[in-house]
């Protein structure tokens, strides 16, 4: 299995902390050394770094976590294979283009006999169940709406449609986003955080560190931050419900 | 006007040495500082790399100096903005998936009264006549061949059909890559070189740097590279003419 990293905030924030103690679970406090990866929004435009070496030893990851890039909207993935060999087209996050927004995806899991009927508009380039996947909802998304995309509200039913659909075939944990909004989906184990005034410290369970928030936010900072596990030992993460998606705007879990 | 490189080679190269040079142009030894990427191929997979700040500068064009990615298919790009504002969603490359592919795109040049008409299957995220001009193939090649991809010789046909169209609007200096072809398409300045077996020393004209490419190379290699000036002062680049679409494989030009 793969573990999972999101953040959606609203102002533009680093995720150097975070990021830090994803990584070492990539070959070091954790075997997930398949392979990984980040996509970061920064306005409407996306960065994407992928590798197939482990987060550990990636001269990529390293930039990463000495180079602040700062996003509303970050979404990373270290992986373990299951399904596909370990190359980089099989790596995640995958980036696909809709309604003139990049949407980035992520999955953690397995699924089983999914083999959905893909028209072409979206069509995997790697081999696995994951990229599968999002081909699938970025195709049903265009096929409900057409050319325009809907508000909220419907775009969040319309995904929670299909991601009970393809949760049935087996283990769906994913988050996607369009770089406004994003989309959590939990079938085994996902955990969240809302950082807000007043801001504290925190320290990392995967490494000796510890951040003062307080000192590099503003009262006005929202930051959610989504993970499989827990990442820091003296914040209280709230675990999702089997079946839950939650969907994040501005650094705020959103009902609707 | 931004600079283009471009590099088609039978084995996985690295690019290093000819990225040097050229991401010197982009704010030292020229103008270019609005920007630059580069997407390398590997396998099926695409790494992109771009950034909003001068080649010069950036954190990441000094990673990619000194952490040599192999690659068959490599397209750079340093931009001085003509139209469209400075933002990451404006930087080329610009990646898109066609037929389960992966397709890489930058230009070079400036269109005019183009507004092709878009149906939706690729649409710009961001706002310059470049990526607008990438869509518009994508598009029209999907449309003429559906859903299965065309063999080489059909392809080429239809992309200089396109290149012509499209260059009736302005400057379109362009390279095009699947991860198996690379197509180049000259209105204005590119220059080619292939190098091969005897290899021998090339130095370059950017900065004090020489390297022996009979000592990194075998004698089978074949590195075709493609630049809008070029890289090296002692090796014989050819002009392309105006007009003109070269398709390279395998490093090597192709006719068809």
């Amino acid at each position: 299995m793969c573990q999972l990293l999101g953040m959606n905030c609203n102002v533009p924030t680093d995720i150097v902390f975070s990021f830090t103690g994803f990584a070492h679970r990539g070959g070091r406090t954790d075997e997930h050394k398949d392979g990984w990866g980040i996509a970061f929004f920064e306005g409407a435009g996306v960065r994407l770094f992928v590798d197939h070496e482990s987060a550990v030893a990636s001269p990529v990851a390293e930039l990463i976590k000495r180079y602040p890039i700062k996003s509303k909207n970050v979404i990373a993935h270290i992986r373990k294979a299951t399904q596909g060999q370990v190359a980089l087209e099989n790596c995640h996050p995958f980036v696909r283009e809709l309604w003139g927004s990049y949407w980035v995806f992520a999955h953690n899991g397995d699924l089983k006999q999914f083999a959905p009927l893909l028209d072409g508009a979206f069509r995997p380039v790697g081999s696995t169940d994951s990229e599968r996947a999002f081909c699938y909802l970025l195709q049903q998304l265009r096929r409900r709406f057409g050319d325009t995309p809907p508000a909220l509200d419907a775009l969040t039913a319309e995904i929670r449609e299909l991601t009970r659909e393809i949760a049935a075939h087996g283990v769906f944990n994913m988050m996607l986003s369009n770089g406004s909004a994003l989309f959590a989906h939990c079938s085994t184990r996902l955990h969240h955080i809302v950082r807000q005034y007043p801001f504290t410290q925190a320290k990392l369970s995967d490494e000796d560190l510890s951040v003062d928030f307080s000192e590099v936010t503003t009262p006005n900072d929202c930051v959610a931050v989504i993970v499989t596990e827990p990442l820091t030992t003296n914040e209280s993460w709230q675990p999702f419900a089997p079946g839950e998606l939650k969907v994040f705007v501005e650094g705020a879990a959103v009902s609707s």
